[in-house]
């Protein structure tokens, strides 16, 4: 094998749709198998084999590039995926191949070491963007409802220490950018314009190379973990739990006390439990998309604007502030969230542990059923995250109760930034 | 204004020195104060204005452009920066200034809505990299350590129903690219060359604008929590205690007992509490880097190869899996850790909570002085972490006991899959 792909002599900014169009290793998104469909290459060693802008490993690339030019990696270097494949298998489904369902993942992202084994052999640089494995969890706040009698040991599920089997799986992003640009009723060549232009000029092929369909978008993807037997996630018979939740380091690793994040995290993790034990199954999405997908930086800041606003920190002021800060109340758009569970096959969520009406909105929108919504239990809303649940009720989060008035939302503070 | 510059008739695929260079707002990188060392602009709406690679928020651009291609986001829209300043003051110190002392962060990031209100008053669009602001944190372990008489309520740092109080930080990267380079002991043409080619094209201004020094990489940023008097930390007649922590999602939100990431965390927490009580400082670095910086995908991969290895998972054969499927053991390179305990203006650790020999020889060979290294409490280490924390053990990692031998790695095994 030949290095020179890896070390040209001058640098090619950027490629066009005559000079390398992927012609061994077309894309045919959608197709039913992985030999049809084609295999993602976004590799760096043999530029000719690439089908797909960006690398694998997303932001991961950057580190990669500073091993590299450390000398403590080998760019040619090919990852040995023996034993890596997933622990129980997943699909294929249906979903897999209906027009437009998934657009945001590779369904076949975790089958590549067996589905492409002869390319991978012979030195074509495939890589999952899938993995699959299993876990144990020690949770304090569930080994609690265990002495509280909230959760049964049983041996298999919750284990005799109060620790919690589970299978779970790591997925990175790939974006069909046509599919991309259709979720979002836009045109293909304004959204990839838009990307590359919000980027400050990041991956120029985004707008020379329209052939290229696929790409590999350095941001943080998304865990799944899977509570009782897996089989039952995708059959309609049997029961399903789950929550999707959104990355919140500041509550769910160090547990501030300003929004309801890991205490619905957990909730959602002992109902998920509780179904499993039941004879259905569990799944918890969870989606690296911090600070509503604006950043801790942008986070922190609002904050800080909500405590020190004039007349203090108030749920009627809540999306107000972020807005000012980030100038987008949101960024999450729940459109692409849903096609991870079209990949785990499913048609219908029994239990949906989640008050987000756009979370919901989102998944029935793309055809999944959802049945009973599970809001937090009250007695686990942190003390200074009435104003954020407040506020949410009023916009339209899921609540059994009369949701807020303008009055209560004025009524509803947090704590003044001096009382830290 | 004229959002002219957002909306350009045709695409500048990437950009050269004299057609852009920062005239207006050039960087002098190490110097003083802020308007001497200039603003770090990275807007996408007044390109004349850019005086750096990339865009604010990182990997959240794409969010950002997201957001712009379906409509709900103005893309000239300037952030409103009224009340978002830090809670306390930071700095200046001494650090700052010196030559290659920091190189991976924006020391004056947290001060740009004061230092440069004229500017932004004026249209240019200068974004904070740093926000600080208070928090106070719920964590169940440490009511635990409350019930169990290993920690106090004293009613300021931990208050009383057992909630601590931090002030908290969100760090953004902004790299120097000769600083950088510098460094990692290559040259600035070599990584920037290396950059672009192993991220598979991202931002040819990488290579074309060698007079762009700054660079707002798309990768995760830091999040600093400080217990007790933020004075202390910099004060060396006061005592410091600090954990350097890097983000395991599995462990950190999930309790995965595959490694010791979150009880080693939430101890390293415990000794801050205690050295605040006791009139110094805690400090809690935590650095966005899942997977030793190679991402869960690799990692998950990893975990598979080690469950199912001839002879199953042992410390012996610990490292060499990793890097069979990842090309390298470790990603993080802890050269640019330091950089962020600089900014704080750090120059001795007096307990140093990790066992890291990587993390603990970075920060000496940066000149900052450690003490006391206080390794994870036995009884601390989960089930099956027992093979990482040997292998690491051998491998340099600082223990009180004597390293284990070829024969204690052989020994040393984790749960084979089957037993999930």
């Amino acid at each position: 094998m030949s290095d020179s792909g890896n070390r040209p002599t001058h640098i090619r900014l950027t490629s066009h749709p005559g000079a390398g169009a992927p012609v061994r290793f077309p894309l045919q998104w959608g197709a039913a198998n992985p030999r049809d469909r084609g295999p993602v290459i976004g590799t760096v060693s043999r530029p000719g084999d690439r089908n797909t802008i960006g690398s694998h490993g997303g932001s991961y690339s950057l580190y990669r590039a500073l091993a590299v030019s450390a000398g403590a990696l080998n760019p040619i270097q090919r990852p040995d995926l023996a034993n890596t494949m997933p622990v129980v298998p997943f699909g294929p489904f249906p979903q897999w191949s209906e027009p437009g369902r998934i657009v945001s993942l590779d369904p076949f992202g975790h089958t590549v070491a067996d589905a492409f084994a002869d390319l991978i052999a012979e030195g074509v640089d495939i890589r999952p963007t899938i993995a699959v494995t299993k876990a144990r969890l020690t949770l304090f706040e569930l080994q609690q409802a265990i002495r509280d009698k909230r959760l049964a040991v049983d041996g298999e599920i919750v284990r005799e220490h109060g620790d919690i089997s589970v299978i779970k799986a790591a997925v990175d992003p790939v974006w069909h950018l046509p599919g991309i640009a259709a979720r979002f009723g836009v045109s293909e060549e304004k959204l990839r314009r838009t990307l590359f232009e919000q980027t400050g000029g990041m991956y120029p092929e985004l707008v020379t190379r329209p052939d290229l369909e696929a790409f590999l978008p350095p941001i943080g993807g998304i865990s799944l973990y899977i509570f009782g037997d897996p089989a039952a996630i995708a059959d309609p018979r049997r029961r399903l739990t789950c929550r999707v939740h959104d990355e919140c380091n500041g509550s769910d690793v160090f547990g501030s006390d300003i929004c309801t994040c890991r205490p619905y995290l957990v909730h959602g993790i002992e109902e998920c439990v509780r179904e499993a034990q039941a004879g259905g199954a569990g799944l918890v999405v969870y989606n690296r998309k911090e600070g509503r997908a604006l950043g801790e930086v942008t986070k922190f800041l609002v904050y800080n604007a909500r405590k020190r606003q004039e007349g203090g920190d108030t749920a009627a002021k809540y999306f107000e502030r972020t807005e000012c800060v980030a100038g987008v109340q949101d960024a999450r758009f729940q459109e692409l969230m849903p096609d991870v569970l079209h990949w785990l096959g499913i048609t219908r969520i029994d239990r949906f542990v989640s008050m987000s009406d756009m979370k919901h909105d989102a998944i029935t929108r793309s055809g999944i059923a959802v049945g009973e919504r599970v809001p937090i239990p009250d007695d686990l809303i942190p003390i200074d995250a009435r104003v954020e649940m407040e506020a949410k009720k009023a916009a339209g989060y899921f609540t059994p109760e009369t949701p807020p008035d303008a009055e209560d939302l004025l009524a509803t503070r947090g704590r003044p930034i001096e009382e830290y």
